[in-house]
Parts: C-alpha cells; structure tokens; sequence
C-alpha cells in the first residue's frame, strides 16, 4: 500500500567515540525513507534549501521513492544539525543546530500523495504534524513521533494529536515524561487512555515495548550488535522499516505489528553500524530476513 | 540435583515509594533459597548472630531447605542493611550497613554438603569465594555473583575465581567495570576470555543478556509487571529460580539454559511485586510456570 513520511531532510555532522562525519544527509524522513524502502514505495515529504549539496534522486535511485512532495526553496538553507555522542553510545550533545526552511511555513502534500493510506509523520511540532495530516483524505494507520520540548511545551496541541493518530513511538524518556510514570507498562497504558490505539516505546540498546488499547503486549530486545558506529537516524529507521513492513502487507492486526516492530529493530541495528546512510544503502532485504531469523533465535526459549 | 548456595542472611529495612519494611528477612542467601527451592532442593551456608530474629526452619517451612549450614554465633551480631529506593526503582541509597558476622571468620560447609553438584557462591569477596568453592569435592556447576568494589580493589583474587567458576552472574554496571567496554555483548565476551563458560549479565528492568564460550547468545526481556513494590532480593531471587532449574533438570547446556533464565527472570518479577519474601512466599510453582508461558508469548513473533 501507499506510505508516505513528512518529516526533515538535514546536513548533520556527527562525532562519535569511532569517528567523525562531517556535512552528511541525515533527517528523519531521509533515514525513516531509505528504511521504508526495503519493504513498500515510500513518499516523502520535505523541504530543502538551494544550498542542499546531495541529490536526493540520485540518493533513492532504483528504492521506488517518490520525490514529488520535496520541495526546493531557492532562497532558503536547509536545516543543520551537528551532535557529539558520548562514549557510551547513548547519550548525545546537540554541538549546532539551525533550523533555517524547517523554521519556515511547512511543505504542502501533492495532490497526488493524499490518498496514502500509511502515514509517519515524524518528530516536529505537533501543530504541524496535524496540519499536515489535515492534509490526507483518508489514512488507515497513522503513525507519529514527538520530543521532551513538544511534551513540555505544546502538550494542549499535542493532546488534539494523539487523539488523532493510530499509533505513537516515542522513546522511553519521552514515555516517562508524558505519562508522568516510571514503570513503562503503566506509562504505555497512560499514553494508550491518550488516545491513539498502538504506542511503541524505543529503549535504545534495549530494546522496545508495544502495547495496544485491546491488550496485547509485545517485549523485544534489541539486536545484540558489537557494530555501533553512529546511533543517528536508529529511531527513524526503526519507524521507517515498521511502518514499512505495515504498509508491504497492508495490514495493521497486532501479529502483524509484531512482525514489523521486529523488521524495525533489525534495520535500526543495520543503520547503527556506519555513519549516515551507510549501514542501510550497503545491504539488501536478504541481509535483513536473514538477521531477523537470527533474532528470532536469540530470543526463543 | 544437590543445590548449595553461600551467601548472607541479613535483617533489612527498605523504603520505597510504596512504603516501608523496617527490620525484615533479607540477605542474598534467604532470596537464593527461597526462589530456587521451587525447583530443587537447597542447602543453605551462612552465619546469623543469636540477636537474628526469624527462625529460618519456620520461614523454609515445607520448602526442602537443608539448614545443616546454618551457624548461630552467639556472641556475634547478625548482619544489617537499610536502603531506599528512589523514585525510578533502580537507583537506591545505602542508608545503613553493618556487617557484623559477615566480617568475622567465614562459615564451614558442613560435611554432608560438599557433594553439591550445583554451587552458587552469592556475593562476598572473591578470597572467601575461593575458599568456599574449596570445600565443594567435585561441583558440575559453580556460578558466582561479584560486584563493584571487588572489581575496584580485589580484582586478582577475582580473576582467579573466574578461573575456577562455570558461570559469572552480573548486573550490567559491574559487566562494563569489569570488562571495560560499554558494549554489553563486548563485555560478555571479555568476561568470557577471563575464564567462565557463561556470563549472564542482569539488565534490570531491561531482562538479561546470556553469553557461552561456544558462541551462544539469549537475549531476554524482563517480564512487564506493573507491580513492583521493592526490588530487593531481585538478583539473588533471579540467581536462584536460574540455578534452581538448571538443578532440578541436572542439565547446563544452552537450551537448558534459556529456560531457566527465563525461570529467573519470571520469578524475580514475583519477589519484587512485595516487600521482603512475601512476593515469594505467596505462590506456587503453578503461578510461575504460568508467567513462564506469559514471557513467551510477550516475546515471540
């Protein structure tokens, strides 16, 4: 079916312990599309300056996404973000960022892409997010993203947001804070009375929790990799392959979700092994059922 | 099989969020015990002062704990600890520690035990571990918790006690001292290279990671209880549901293994629903087979 992702398109330069990549492509709809990818066509939507140095078309050559929702601003720069992460590998410090055209009015969706019926709308303001799912006739699976700043700031707007949208992912800090709860479970549950009807809450290295309104839990720990080079762009991937896999089989029953929430840790633990894009434009679907074989393993008992 | 465990017993007092549990049973020893006596039976070493006040043959009661192990010194004191949890449930503070017996000369394992195939060594300096592990004829199964300072200031008396050990059972802060890496699949496999056959490293609320010398891997999520009243004895509790199974089954191979991580895992999510052992002392070994069979459909896919 129809998947269709709006979100950033950036020029992020990241540092980690394993080294550093400067003016590279990153942004959420770029790692969330190059996920998607390897399971549906995917339709991005997003802003760019004229300064943007990568040619998006020739990034996506032969992965069926469709790049008529990009719009190109010649006046404008595209968004920047540079971040350091610590040894650890989990926390992270924002060096730079400037949001220059995402600062600006939002990207209009093509006529031709509102009848998408699987829909990411990744992690911006929650105003925006509803103005541009406004946007789309008549989505079957709506997914979204937010941060601590949307939750802290904006919670009125994006309350009238989960009300909307079929299933939130967040990670497990943002989880606490909305809910105002320490114990995931009951912080899922809390987000769930919130309204949207999945919520899926991203532990990094370890792992995620889904829970649905009906009852149905799934725990999965992450992939167990020694290849971590740069933690960028996992959630987006993670979001992208899920919402991927939803929109290949076109369905969205709880089995199914299981599945695809597999697929997206699977991806995620492709995207942390190089910088930028690398993990992911250097492997195939094979590469991923093969690994996702391997976590069904590692996890039966 | 036979089951003998060294470790303390202690009287407690713990504050959490949900309340407060002044002078009650506690020590690594009692929770071992009481956890692996659902599958095996146990022969308990340790030393309690005549000031102790809970008779250990009540609380076992019906339980096949051999207390042939179990030393009153009556001029001694028992030893004492206080903590309090913070708000998230993992960070807690020791409020108060005296060790009393516990510094004073070891236990002798009675005759009777040191034909113990299954031998848990709980945590205590890694020197006293030797001389314990001594006393065993021909053990087929030795594992043994550590913990910081041990890693910090006895590190070559511990090196040798990994030579001598099966298994090495660790929280996650202690696997990344020991190891000196921050990854945990890293770590496990240079914790391996010190000399056990299996590490299993203990993630909390995030389950557990279990790493064999021949390559095997079990990933596990902690069970996603909404209870959890006070996380005391959770390890210890784990510990000894683990090596409790491996007892009873008489097996340690990997596939033998996994089950019974997964055994721990859902038996210290009993012992943290309740303060002290009542989280342990109220159910049945139909209740965890039962949230044994829950853990496995929260997981599968």
């Amino acid at each position: 079916m129809s998947l269709l992702v709006t979100g950033s398109i950036g020029i992020d330069t990241v540092k980690t312990p394993y080294g550093v990549s400067e003016n590279c492509l990153g942004g959420s709809a770029v790692y969330f599309s190059m996920a998607a990818s390897f399971f549906s066509p995917v339709r991005l939507v997003g802003v760019i300056g004229a300064d943007c140095p990568f040619d998006l078309a020739k990034v996506f050559a032969g992965r069926n996404v469709d790049l008529a929702g990009l719009e190109v601003r010649p006046n404008s720069k595209t968004f920047r973000w540079a971040g350091s992460y610590h040894e650890n590998m989990d926390d992270r410090t924002t060096d730079c960022l400037e949001l220059n055209v995402l600062a600006e009015h939002p990207p209009t969706i093509p006529d031709s892409f509102r009848d998408s019926r699987f829909v990411f709308l990744a992690n911006t303001t929650p105003k925006l997010q509803l103005e541009l799912l406004d946007q789309i006739q008549s989505p079957l699976f709506v997914a979204a993203d937010t941060m601590n700043c949307w939750i802290q700031n904006h919670l009125a707007d994006l309350k009238m947001l989960l009300k909307r949208i079929d299933c939130l992912i967040i990670n497990e800090d943002e989880a606490k804070l909305l809910s105002a709860e320490f114990n995931l479970i009951k912080a899922a549950q809390k987000v769930l009375d919130m309204g949207p009807g999945v919520v899926i809450i991203k532990k990094g290295q370890s792992g995620s929790i889904t829970c649905d309104a009906k009852g149905h839990k799934f725990i999965l720990p992450a992939y167990p990799t020694t290849e971590v080079t740069d933690p960028t762009g996992a959630g987006d991937s993670f979001a992208g392959a899920t919402l991927g896999y939803l929109s290949q089989t076109g369905k969205t029953d709880f089995q199914t979700l299981k599945t695809a929430v597999a697929y997206g840790t699977v991806v995620a633990s492709f995207t942390i092994a190089d910088f930028s894009l690398h993990g992911l434009t250097s492997i195939t679907r094979n590469d991923i059922d093969k690994r996702l074989e391997t976590l069904q393993k590692l996890t039966r008992f």
